[in-house]
């Protein structure tokens, strides 16, 4: 049961599930619906799909996810970053909006199931570890302001397309002369009403008498409110006919799959992409998933999820969708509307096929400037300004690498970006472990206790000299070790013993064994004996499978007291 | 004058320079440069180039370095496998043998000057640390086998050119009626006098009388006796006219430049290959210094280092040849031949240019496939079949990551070859440190020790639950641990207080410390107290910075003993 439990996470609340359970999921499905609509349809356009996508990306993935993922909270579909990512990985390959490009979307989807389920085959989770926090919060912070930039265009009503600021500026100047006044109007009221909404409307509900709780949940409507107040305006007085977009005709009929667009050299093109969304896509997701999980002391298994995400993401491709990700304003919906278990994403997604089916001519005069209005305002909170001081006060290397992500994906693309901000921490983060804190330490006199020569009052002796790494030893610090030991070596002509204390040692690799006995014999050329001390119990047991132990030329002592007692009186005697 | 000696070495053997010095010197430079000759024009050839600029290789390059090197032997010129690189870097840009090859190879020659000058201001030498032992025992194994498959065209008489072992062999069937039976007979004759003179020419001589040290030294003079004798019997009995190549009319004048063909594109062009052949020549070079360092108690200073092989690369620019490094047959010749300083390759390089000058008629009957030969005995003793054995035994990913190098190397090319060898690297370095060993550890009865649950019968209390991270703690595993205490909280419904021991812990980057302060958050909002012991000195002066540590729900405790003391004694007062 345990067993099937792992590979089918809906069992474990399957099994408990009540009709009290089913009442307050229910109830929570009816209003996470509502309130997740326009936001779906809002991360359609900003995809560059038609707006009925981000419902069908609604359905099967939602359902999916609620069976296989682990987590209880987390709602799945489409998100901003993602839907964003979308857009600029689509571009280079069809114009947004032709079916060719709604076709490659749901190819990108597909790609990206079999990549999460396959890194979750070959244990390959860890790959989502390269993005460092700084690499994140750059690219996010960067991503939001592409996002913001590139609804702009909705805003005023023109076309603009790019990859990067420039682009999308460049673009957008170009259309600028077919700016659309009552738009600019109707998006200045729509914005304005929202901000308005979402500071007041809490405080206000909270003061006609409705409970904290309501309140909370309720204060989260405004985008409903300001859609159904815009979308019956427009219908009343006939806006649309003033060049105010609209959503118009929605197909009713489910979606059809162009499986003739599904060629292999296309699959290959869009492979570099489909990754870079994938491993996105779950970090953003998990940490999500385990935030919520954390205060309900609920465990989340990251390669399961690879799992519950790669099946979401292969169902948006069969409904004809793009690819979908756990997200956190959809979670938090989730979470404030009352939702109990998983079972709230499946009854969400089935209220979304009802709404797909019977309800979408509601959605006829709603105008698209209103769903960028939306987006605009959620996205611009995801910026992080202060996150950048405060790391340049810990460290201004990682800053840095914060920065350079930032800039390139705002400059250059979001790729781009991904691959300087990946490729930078990895270069810090050798150049640091290849840089290793070694000291040169003695005894603190009458102790047990060895500390650095340049910090403490320390015994030493000129004939057995002892030196910490603070490191492990692997191929980026093994040639360091050597010119350490070599220049040591030139400077302390009397010494007889060199002994390397490793306590702070957690690995030893190949090339780091290959320095060891290369460091061994220079020194035994020299006249000098090579011992260790308190080496720890893991990384013995690999060096005793290696020909260092055997050659050694001097001892291994479990302590470096001991160490030091046996050599001093050793040199004492000669 | 320590400062002036920083920036030129030479000033630290100048000063004490002797007469006496100066006799030994060039004594052992006479020897140098005889056995040197048919090594250089052997490596011209194998780089694709006229055997001539193998001379022009030997003079202002060993000049520089001798002045700017920090090396008391290293001898600097070309080198089997930097000669190699030569050639299938140049392979897409001309033809071997063209004006336009061997303008190309100068200016590989000086990028790879510039890059090493720069990488030394830059301080990124630690970069060439990416090359991890097994990777670059594989790219020489391999490499040795190419350049050995390469150089069987001149045994016997075909042309044939490629980058892979594929490539090369399928060159050599197409022109396989080309083959020259008296070019296969003297190649046979050759490489069997070659074996058996290696092997035996040093007994013979100490039988003969000679002293230890001369006998090894003349031992080495193999090829130059079988160069001399071939190349006299070609004269006399005129075998170049039944085919067999020769080396013929060496040009005396001195090289031309040919400026105009070094355009800015195709140098950008160059780039990535002359970045590849720096590192790989810088880190073959500093390995052979340090060895021989070593055993004289000498200091090598990797920086320095670069200097000094820049500028060696920039000299071979300017005298019209290719790259070149320091190499460790070079390096033994000059030993055994008696050098006592680096005077030794100033004199070679001016007896070379005297050669060049005056003696290159000598040269003129001298046939290519001899050459050939004496490149392929002393290249296949590079092949390490002992060492994948070995490290197979300590380490199966690292093994791994060898064959894989050495097959990518052999099948696909050499540039391909290190990127995958260096990424897979990385890969398995990423994979052990995002899998960290993480321990509930307890107190062993009676004692101050803390060990792990697993292997030791040591106390716990349910309330206080304390973890050991043998790790660094950065972003490849700040989400494991997220994970791991997510994990323990939801087992562990009775803790109360987490302590993380950090004894192990060298480093803590910015994404490590977000986790951090996530788990710290999490812990509250499950009503659990986080505290941390043992915290190095240095990882605790930069988490002081944080504010992590002012937002702590615990405390930070000195000693994990105290930690353990103080909190188990608060629980049981509460």
């Amino acid at each position: 049961m345990k067993k099937l439990e792992r590979y089918f996470p809906a069992l474990s609340w399957l099994k408990g599930y009540s009709r009290a359970d089913l009442q307050t999921d229910t109830v929570a499905s009816f209003i996470a619906t509502i309130l997740l609509i326009p936001q779906s349809m809002g991360y359609a356009l900003l995809a560059g799909l038609p707006a009925v996508t981000g419902l069908y990306a609604g359905i099967i993935p939602s359902i999916l996810y609620a069976f296989f993922g682990t987590s209880r909270t987390l709602a799945v579909g489409p998100v901003a970053v993602t839907s964003m990512m979308t857009a600029t990985i689509l571009m280079p390959f069809a114009l947004p909006g032709s079916e060719q490009y709604a076709a490659i979307a749901m190819m990108l989807a597909f790609l990206s199931g079999v990549f999460l389920i396959l890194m979750s085959l070959l244990k390959m989770g860890f790959l989502s570890n390269l993005l460092s926090h700084p690499v994140i919060s750059g690219f996010i912070s960067a991503s939001a302001i592409l996002i913001a930039v590139g609804q702009f265009k909705h805003l005023i009503g023109v076309q603009a397309h790019g990859n990067n600021l420039i682009e999308l500026t460049q673009s957008m100047m170009r259309h600028i002369q077919d700016i659309n006044l009552p738009t600019v109007l109707l998006s200045t009221i729509s914005i304005l009403s929202l901000i308005l909404l979402k500071r007041y409307l809490t405080p206000i509900l909270s003061k006609l008498g409705l409970s904290e709780h309501y309140a909370q949940m309720l204060g989260k409507a405004g985008p409903v409110i300001v859609v159904v107040a815009t979308t019956s305006s427009v219908a009343v007085f006939s806006l649309d006919t003033l060049g105010i977009k609209i959503v118009g005709d929605i197909s009713t009929s489910l979606p059809s799959i162009p499986f003739q667009q599904f060629t292999i050299d296309a699959m290959i093109d869009l492979l570099p992409g489909a990754f870079l969304i994938s491993i996105v896509g779950f970090v953003g997701s998990v940490s999500v998933a385990q935030s919520f999980a954390a205060k309900r002391k609920q465990d989340i298994n990251p390669n399961q999820e690879l799992v519950g995400l790669g099946l979401a993401n292969l169902g948006a491709a069969f409904s004809a969708s793009f690819p979908v990700t756990g997200g956190f304003s959809r979670s938090v919906v989730n979470v404030s509307a009352g939702a109990k278990t998983p079972m709230t994403g499946i009854l969400t997604g089935l209220l979304m096929l009802v709404t797909l089916l019977f309800f979408t001519p509601l959605f006829y005069y709603l105008p698209t400037a209103v769903l960028a209005c939306s987006i605009i305002i959620s996205i611009l909170q995801l910026i992080e300004f202060n996150n950048l001081l405060r790391l340049y006060r810990f460290s201004k290397q990682e800053a840095l690498g914060l920065l350079a992500t930032f800039f390139v994906v705002l400059f250059v693309g979001m790729e781009t970006g991904i691959i300087v901000g990946v490729s930078l921490s990895l270069l810090f983060f050798l150049w640091h472990t290849s840089h290793p804190h070694i000291a040169v330490v003695g005894r603190l006199p009458g102790t047990e206790h060895f500390r650095n020569v340049k910090r403490f009052d320390v015994e030493t002796d000129p004939e057995v000299i002892t030196i910490r790494i603070d490191e492990n030893l692997f191929f980026a610090n093994a040639r360091v070790l050597e010119d350490y030991v070599l220049t040591l070596v030139s400077q302390h002509k009397d010494m007889k013993h060199l002994i390397l204390m490793c306590n702070a040692v957690n690995m030893i690799d190949a090339s780091a064994l290959d320095s060891l006995e290369t460091i061994d014999d220079r020194l035994k050329s020299a006249g000098v004996m090579l011992h260790f001390s308190e080496i720890k119990g893991p990384v013995m047991d690999k060096l005793k499978e290696s020909s260092l132990v055997s050659n050694l030329s001097g001892q291994i002592f479990l302590t470096q007291h001991q160490a030091m007692k046996t050599l001093t009186k050793q040199q004492a005697e000669i």
